[in-house]
């Protein structure tokens, strides 16, 4: 008889050695955002699937796991719309609940108020390889600071969090949407189709300069002007941090003196972090970020050991405001959770050490002993005596014990031995830093 | 413009001083239990809707959130039954997925294996006060473990658990289904009849002995079977411990001497924690427990200040067999997590400094600051002056600071009070034991 037992398509069973590597890092990145004042927050999985669908979630929008309504009856009448049959679904990130959150909760809030948000969301994706259905968010928001020390905060403590998951030699980028947004109006885009231009900047990655380039032209904008556009950023990628504010006056008069001088002050947090914590970080005229919300400074990290960024995040001044009668400006960074499990080694070596008792033991022998040993402060696992010794010793390596205590019956008296290792001599130890 | 922010029907958001107070419960839990081996796992939250209906979850079947099938049109055709639009649903508990993970994964899971899970569950009941339709569950289990070795070590590690989180003063109450089942055969009843002879025991502390008496005669029992059955149990209430076996020997010679011997042993192993630990216990001819997936020892802790069981378990050795094809001994409990964190008091303080900045400060300033003090160990919270300086300390305070610093910019110069606290002079604390 062979049971299916698989978990439900593109989802996933944890095991304790991939749950000890996410408990690490998830404690790592919660003990640094709480010295800055951050706090834990929990919404519903589930929410009411009009506000799931209200537009922010784009392409997301298109992934839910919809929940049908309790009470239908056993069949449907002909030409039942589906969406009649359903009145909620999962949650495919954190920023819709947080802003729903927010607009439920802010009376009880301080101001500002730092949430640390860590959860799973779902989308109905199609399953492959390292991508699941299910899987962890971890967002960072700083709601009601109208300045850049929120972005420079952010930047600083998830610089630090990400160093204490054991991600060092990272690097952050660095720009402003209302930078880009000058950038296409100088270039003769009307505001409307500058979520177009940015769509394709953001693509250079992966289509290069003159992917770019024909991209735009398709957008309708003329070839000088592109030409134009294009070079500005040249001029401005590479700069050294004191110049940028010039340069950016010089080249876009069009931007405002509010844009430059929050480039002024979060550069200068920057360039004192740097000495303070040798921070990596650079003005990046080509960073984008994919969500339409963000309204003023954008921002990366981003590993040598990954292609894509580690973190990401901006400033989105009006987003809040959907949920309340008044705008109220916000700040948020994402940390890839999942991103970052994936890097870390996972050790499987554990702590504890194994209690081996011979079959002939009492019981109630060696829960005393395996308490008294745990009393002296060491996590003890009882383990029965069976099969050959030897093997029994192999499968307790196999499963991570570092050492065992073999507990015996003498004609009566329970005698235990030293504490002996397990195969290799090196140290128990959490998931290596890269 | 009113926004409604409300989380969906039956849900709820979790505030900062809320998820403290759970974060605390399932650290102070889960320190304990790696002290005695159990390791973490995760499983989904979505779970083949076949698989949450077959059966193991009784009632709880009836209160499933399904998830539609995607890719469906837009409108379904006449006749079709709901449930086939449907092909998931979200786990009501934690018993389905741990014995499909246990199938999918025991080739590489240590044996004995000693699982702790911890996590949501939905189920869509009538919302009402204090309950929700989205819930933690708390459950341990050790699987592979034959002997009341298991037994005896949840108990023991349970008691730990729950005074750990500051519930002092619990007892523990223990009985065994093979007990019953044995008073049930003497009575008269036949096996196929057990099931309904352990339901209405089961409800002894809400009709009394009156009560179990009709209802049991409503299952066709005659008066004289009933009687001695109860007296049974009545002499078996409030034996001391060690004369537990002897009786149990007397009054169901039927009772096989395996499950005699399995009390002797869990009960002098209970006696020796009483007096290594304090612990208190009784063994309890009327405790049942719920489910019907039962086959040996059931035990269940109290705590004063509780109407009904904080934590509650039992052996269930042909639950796992039915994702394998062979039996699997287990034996489990589990904790009421949402009960434990209801009856603790909600601390608003918190260990964090206010760093007052008047808005003269330069944020490079600020952020400076925050790191030179988070250096010296302390959490920061940076927070800008507004409004009158008194009305914003009270906020601080309500806000649950326990001490400010003020920044000051006097002319150029950037200087720092010393650390000034806030409102009630008493002790930042996690949540106070009861």
């Amino acid at each position: 008889m062979k049971i299916d037992n698989s978990p439900a398509r593109g989802t996933r069973d944890l095991l304790p050695a991939s749950v000890a590597v996410r408990d690490h890092v998830l404690e790592s990145i919660t003990t640094v955002y709480r010295r800055f004042g951050y706090q834990r927050i929990e919404t519903p999985a589930l929410e009411d699937i009009a506000r799931l669908q209200g537009g922010q979630g784009a392409e997301n929008e298109k992934l839910i796991f919809q929940v049908l309504r309790r009470g239908l009856p056993d069949e449907v009448a002909a030409g039942t719309p589906v969406r009649d049959l359903i009145d909620l679904g999962l949650r495919y990130d954190l920023t819709v609940p947080l802003t729903r959150f927010y607009g439920n909760n802010h009376a009880q809030l301080p101001s500002p108020f730092r949430s640390l948000q860590v959860g799973p969301v779902w989308r109905a994706e199609r399953p492959q390889k390292g991508r699941y259905r299910q899987f962890h968010q971890c967002d960072i928001d700083l709601i009601g600071e109208p300045s850049v020390l929120a972005e420079a905060e952010l930047i600083e403590a998830t610089s630090q969090a990400l160093a204490a998951v054991g991600l060092k030699g990272t690097t952050v980028r660095l720009s402003d949407r209302r930078f880009l947004a000058a950038l296409a109006e100088a270039a003769g885009l009307p505001e409307s189709s500058q979520d177009g231009f940015f769509i394709i900047l953001d693509k250079l990655d992966k289509i290069g300069w003159d992917g770019v380039r024909s991209e735009l032209e398709g957008l309708g904008l003329p070839s000088g002007s592109i030409t134009a556009a294009l070079d500005k950023i040249a001029v401005l990628q590479g700069l050294a941090p004191a110049k940028i504010g010039d340069a950016l006056a010089d080249a876009l008069p069009n931007m405002g003196a509010g844009a430059i001088e929050d480039l002024a002050t979060t550069t200068a947090c920057l360039d004192r972090l740097a000495v303070d914590q040798s921070l990596s970080w650079q003005f990046d005229p080509t960073l984008v970020r994919g969500m339409g919300y963000y309204t003023g400074q954008v921002f990366e990290i981003s590993h040598p050991k990954m292609r894509s960024s580690v973190a990401g995040g901006g400033r989105y001044d009006k987003l809040i405001g959907r949920s309340l009668d008044r705008d109220v400006p916000a700040c948020g960074f994402s940390i890839g959770f999942e991103r970052i499990v994936d890097l870390l080694e996972r050790g499987t070596r554990r702590d504890t050490i194994a209690l081996l008792a011979e079959t002939d033991v009492p019981t109630i022998e060696i829960l005393a002993t395996a308490r008294t040993l745990r009393s002296q402060g060491q996590p003890i696992e009882t383990i029965r005596r069976s099969g050959k010794f030897g093997a029994q010793l192999t499968r307790l390596e196999n499963a991570g014990f570092a050492a065992f205590i073999h507990l015996r019956n003498d004609d009566g008296a329970i005698t235990r031995s030293e504490m002996r290792t397990l195969g290799r001599p090196d140290p128990v130890e959490m998931p290596r830093p890269l």
